[in-house]
């Protein structure tokens, strides 16, 4: 009888994942407010059956991880028949953990879920990332939900509705510069609202390969312009000599349509490590500040190839400006060198699509440039000109900003002109399960986490270690293609391995190696810099053995 | 007085020192042995004007260093006069210590050098190099040698003749499968005599930016073939329905030449910390495998496109197959993708002269593989056949060689399939100066060494510690030219810093940054690997400060 009820409240999870393996369906996200201004929009659910897949694996391994399903028949008894009630969504909000019990509101009606929290399927923790807020964006990342049954069981936990006033979310005020900035979804874990910088949560970051568009990481500098596509224009500089091209989203759509995977990373990415050593300037990203994305577009080359550009026998960069400007009128500026520009093997884009969907609007909608393998800063977003210059951008961002430095050098003795603006990246890696003060198992663990290099190198190898670095285990890596010279994405990967018996607690750590075997450097402090950038030490989580 | 003696004894060095820097010349040596099989040339010496210089200032830093001088004068006066005496070389050899007293020779004299070693302009440790020895080989590599008041400096010293027997070096046994290896310079510290593997000391290695070909780290993994130039042929095996190319060296000299300043390293650089640690496979090279040149000869790509090869849209492999051989006939083999062989901008090269000279033949007369920022093992020395083929070279050193494991991996458990071929190497830098144990002088400490990345990323930083890695301070790069994405060439170091009063000991590390932001891991165990390769962690070296 258990093991009836067991496949009643899995199998068809089980039969959603084998689907979307066997058919190498991509779950496709289309976020919040991507191509228009409306602050009023909800996540919608999409798919394509393109090539870049949701690992059917994974999905199968969050549905099979939790042994605790074998209750729920239980349950779907219970809660029923209470009378219905109004709530306000602040008092929705400030249910939100197992003490004041936990509310979720899906549409206008309103469910206490304390006692189905340590039942999901799909974990507790998922869960919790809804607590006192709407199910839906939650909901949209993942289509397993999308079934009768799971509406079945959340009807057993319904306390009430929410009040006529609260059915539509609150409005901004429009004095705001970041007034305009469009509705984003509640997992990411924000940084800063002004301008807006968030990362998804661990947990959901390497849930799939492909990270869905509304929680992949933001990192904007500036209020998100509100661009118009019918009367958008591209400007392109062109050689001495030659007219500026001026191209609509239309011309963009002529050049020939270049489609790839390309992992984007924050130079930020883990600055809470190197903060937590001695302060630094820059935002607290935690592990999340790097996000995989299929991106596509026209091909930069021949995009300055039609405006008359050829490579040089000198140095020269390609010079990038934004459409986002502060209140002085300065836009978001960064470059990059002409001979990647011009390479068709470095596959720099001018993207318009991201997951098989227009850019949403903090991704740079309508246009942004991707150059694969280059830290996030030169991905320029809402992209208004490009032009060949014999020297950098002299953009603050990219001169005076996203640049290595030695530990003894600080903000009273720094040149910034005697280090390199960062391009190509470091090789690096996380663990983003278990979390850190986890509480977990005794018998086995599983450690998963990402792992990355920039200029196309791949990753070819990640070290686990369960004892803080004296000895190490080979992770199995995803088997997603990796191109030689273009490996442009992350490799996840994970490990389960057998907790040492007796041991209280573990320090877990990480390491990848690429394919110019390079490796992370064993601890931040001696790579700590003043704008903490370019944190890439081992990554290490402690946790504690249930006894 | 005293300030007119040392003039007299520094001031030629130091107008030798100053024509070198003003004039860009560079020294060249004419290895022992280049051309031919006669086994008893001595290194003669030639200067050329060419761009690639030694910097004057480490020679004039180099001669300006050591401020004992002084006594010069006193010296010339007192060793003479002593009744001419026969000895044996193997009398010579056994004074090599100042308890033994230091014996040198210069032609068929010996000379009794115990009393300058410490007056020695270029430091006492470089003339305890030649200690029980020729001098002849030594005073090669540095042009100041090469004046008339330094041999009526030496005369003063002179204590007798050779036996005239020994005015000829040994004969070899012929039986002997290395019998025909060319004679070695009496610096290089021999890890192995057959094959033959040897070093420069640390203390000639980055005395000049360029390597004199006699001390270039020599890596054989067989006997050295002797080869005749004249009927010299290299087979590059054509595309399907192409006829091969046999090419003569003259054949090779008609293609366009290409001339570059390359950094070799072998993948075993620095092992001997990895077996400190735990016992690994392989030969016990110091820090000293590593050299540079200036190489020329023909671009590979040329040749192959002469041949009918084009770039593939599948990955394929360009394999090299050398001339030396084992007694079974098997050659030694290795391979490079055909994406980097034919990329006029990695400038791979089918080189036929180093610095100026022919190969010599513990460099692969008269043609080698040079692929630069590549693992020396690519780099296939006495080339007799070129091919391009769908997978990598079967050879022994391409496949089960030459790779990179997680330290949990041993011989047991060794799978080579699982790790791809060492390419590009990881950044690398190490400490030439001051020595392991050696006793610094209070005051102020002077480190020297160098630093080098694969891939063609420059270096781009390198810090160096006092205190085992505390605290850090940027050391001063050399000003050699780095070409964007073709820094092929490694950038020697130095840092002048004062000694913290009262310390008792100093534990120097240093550690690089190249341009991609990659750096050295902290410690060599977690990189620790059954074969001893990519020994890259922070080198560190120990020394005591003089109270």
């Amino acid at each position: 009888m258990l093991l009836l009820l067991l496949h009643r409240a899995v199998a068809p999870g089980l039969r959603q994942a084998c689907r979307l393996k066997s058919t190498h369906s991509r779950l496709c996200i289309q976020a919040c407010s991507t191509n228009d201004s409306s602050q009023h929009q909800c996540p919608s659910l999409a798919f394509s059956t393109e090539n870049s897949s949701t690992r059917g694996w994974r999905v199968m391994g969050t549905l099979l991880g939790l042994g605790a399903v074998l209750a729920y028949h239980d349950h779907r008894c219970r809660a029923a028949q209470k009378s219905p009630h109004i709530y306000t969504r602040e008092e929705v909000k400030s249910h939100s953990s197992p003490e004041t019990r936990i509310w979720v509101t899906l549409g206008s009606e309103v469910f206490d879920v304390t006692d189905f929290v340590d039942l999901h399927p799909g974990g507790p923790s998922k869960l919790m990332l809804a607590a006192g807020g709407p199910l839906e964006p939650f909901w949209a990342l993942y289509a397993v939900h999308s079934q009768s049954h799971v509406r079945e069981i959340l009807a057993q936990y319904k306390i009430g509705e929410l009040s006529p006033e609260d059915k539509l979310p609150p409005t901004l005020k429009t004095s705001d510069p970041y007034a305009n900035d469009p509705v984003r979804h509640p997992a990411l874990k924000v940084n800063s609202q002004r301008p807006f910088n968030a990362e998804p949560p661990p947990e959901l970051l390497t849930e799939t390969y492909i990270t869905p568009n509304p929680i992949f990481f933001t990192r904007n500098h500036l209020p998100v312009p509100n661009l118009d596509p019918d009367t958008y224009r591209l400007h392109i500089v062109g050689p001495p000599g030659r007219k500026p091209l001026s191209l609509s989203l239309d011309d963009l759509h002529q050049f020939p349509k270049h489609e790839i995977t390309v992992t984007l990373q924050c130079a930020g990415n883990r600055r809470s490590e190197m903060s937590q050593l001695k302060e630094v300037r820059g935002l607290e990203w935690r592990t999340g500040a790097i996000s995989t994305a299929r991106w596509a577009g026209a091909r930069l080359c021949d995009v300055l190839a039609k405006a008359g550009h050829q490579l040089r026998a000198t140095e020269a960069h390609v010079c990038f400006e934004g459409l986002d400007s502060d209140p002085t009128g300065t836009a978001y500026g960064a470059s990059i060198p002409l001979a990647r520009a011009m390479d068709p093997e470095a596959e720099v884009l001018l993207a318009y699509e991201m997951n098989g969907q227009p850019l949403p609007r903090d991704h740079g909608f309508p246009v942004r440039v991707v150059v694969p393998g280059v830290v996030g800063a030169r991905h320029v977003k809402w992209l208004g000109k490009v032009s060949v210059e014999p020297e950098e951008s002299h953009s603050h961002w990219q001169r005076r900003d996203y640049k290595g430095f030695c530990p003894s050098v600080d903000w009273d003795s720094v040149d910034f002109d005697s280090s390199p603006s960062i391009q190509e990246l470091p090789v690096q890696s996380a663990i983003t399960e278990p979390k850190e003060g986890e509480m977990v198992e005794a018998g086995e663990v599983t450690v998963k986490g990402y792992a990355w290099s920039g200029g196309g190198r791949a990753v070819i190898r990640v070290d686990v270690s369960l004892d803080g670095g004296l000895t190490w285990q080979v992770a199995e890596l995803d088997r997603e293609e990796q191109r030689p010279r273009k490996a442009w994405a992350w490799r996840l990967w994970q490990l389960q391995a057998p907790v040492p018996p007796g041991k209280k607690e573990l320090n877990i750590v990480c390491k990848a190696v690429d394919d110019s075997y390079n490796v992370q450097p064993d601890t931040v402090g001696p790579i700590w810099n003043l704008r903490g950038v370019l944190s890439n030490a081992w990554h290490r989580v402690h946790v504690r053995v249930a006894s």
